[in-house]
């Protein structure tokens, strides 16, 4: 498959693009910002295409066209404004799916996060975060794309074990980042994923059983 | 109709409140926050409840439960943050929705903004504003209730002209608050007005002309 990267420079989506380097099944393009970040990836062999979230519909379609699958994993991140988070991580989101729908790519695999479905469960100082991604995968989940939405726990930057759990609704945890990309290059063509919205920390499953007893 | 406002102690939801007080085919139930606005309410004969749009939805359910139609006018107001932006206009608004939809209330008539559908005509200084706007509108089109957005132009306090002007998308425009709310409960009970969302300014029609020209 082609895949579309969105949030190649965070640290998931830098994961994602690692591992498909490695995997011969897939191509993929990153989408980056900035001038310096499209040289950057250029320079080192990778495809890369400016275009922003904070930008029209329509140049996020330019740039996605030809592509078979857009992998979201952006994020606002921590350190800026909730403005930010909604213009990012909700409308910029939602930006993404339509022009997804525009250009006619029609698998979308949305990185969220733990029990963004639940609100009862959302960290009380994290609310505007999770308001956010609540509603961008609601809004997801009533496109008329081919979606799965991986919701995974804490985040952890130490290496991956390739074991997992994943279900509509787990208790608290953490992960890897790296098993995160893991499963989400897993779930791209399987079609166990499709239309699917799940928690994920780590656990006892190796990621294609997991995906298996979806 | 057993009407139930949400948004009561707000310029426009103080102008329904008022003007049906006047209007004989409609009650109203008012939705409020704090005990001293309960008891503001009840003491110059006004039928209240005790309820948050920070709360949850079954609460909210439980408020608005024997009512045939919601109003929506509530809004966090331009002097919170970018979070109760988020919680109040975004999340409180789909949990009114939900809340509808679990108490049988069928009816739901939304203030929103002018052009909140359109990203390009939003205010650059207030998009966080109409991303709120914007996803409650469209949550609201996918919900299973029947709908009407209304999307006023520039709010003012002058006295109504009753005269305005209705469209899928209009130019720049003002509009008192007393006429809002006067094209609001006109719209209520007028099917002309179902499942649809309109720019709304002052103009050259009656209320009455301009949702029958939609």
């Amino acid at each position: 498959m082609k895949l579309f990267l969105i949030g190649a420079n965070g640290q998931i989506g830098n994961q994602v693009l690692e591992q498909i380097k490695a995997n011969e099944k897939h191509s993929i393009k990153a989408m980056v910002r900035k001038q310096e970040q499209l040289e950057k990836y250029q320079d080192s062999g990778v495809d890369a295409v400016l275009a922003d979230l904070e930008g029209s519909v329509a140049d996020l379609a330019k740039a996605m066209e030809g592509s078979d699958a857009v992998i979201f994993t952006a994020g606002s991140g921590g350190n800026t404004g909730d403005d930010k988070t909604l213009l990012i991580d909700l409308d910029g989101a939602v930006k993404a799916m339509e022009a997804a729908e525009q250009s006619g790519v029609n698998r979308f695999v949305m990185v969220s996060a733990m029990q963004a479905h639940n609100r009862e469960n959302w960290h009380k100082d994290l609310r505007t975060y999770y308001v956010a991604k609540h509603y961008a995968d609601r809004m997801l989940q009533n496109s008329k794309l081919t979606y799965t939405i991986v919701r995974p726990g804490l985040l952890l930057n130490e290496p991956g074990t390739g074991k997992v759990s994943i279900a509509e609704n787990l208790g608290q945890g953490s992960i890897p980042r790296e098993d995160v990309a893991k499963l989400v290059i897993k779930a791209l063509d399987n079609e166990k994923t499709y239309y699917r919205s799940f928690d994920l920390i780590s656990g006892e499953q190796s990621i294609e059983q997991a995906i298996e007893s979806l």
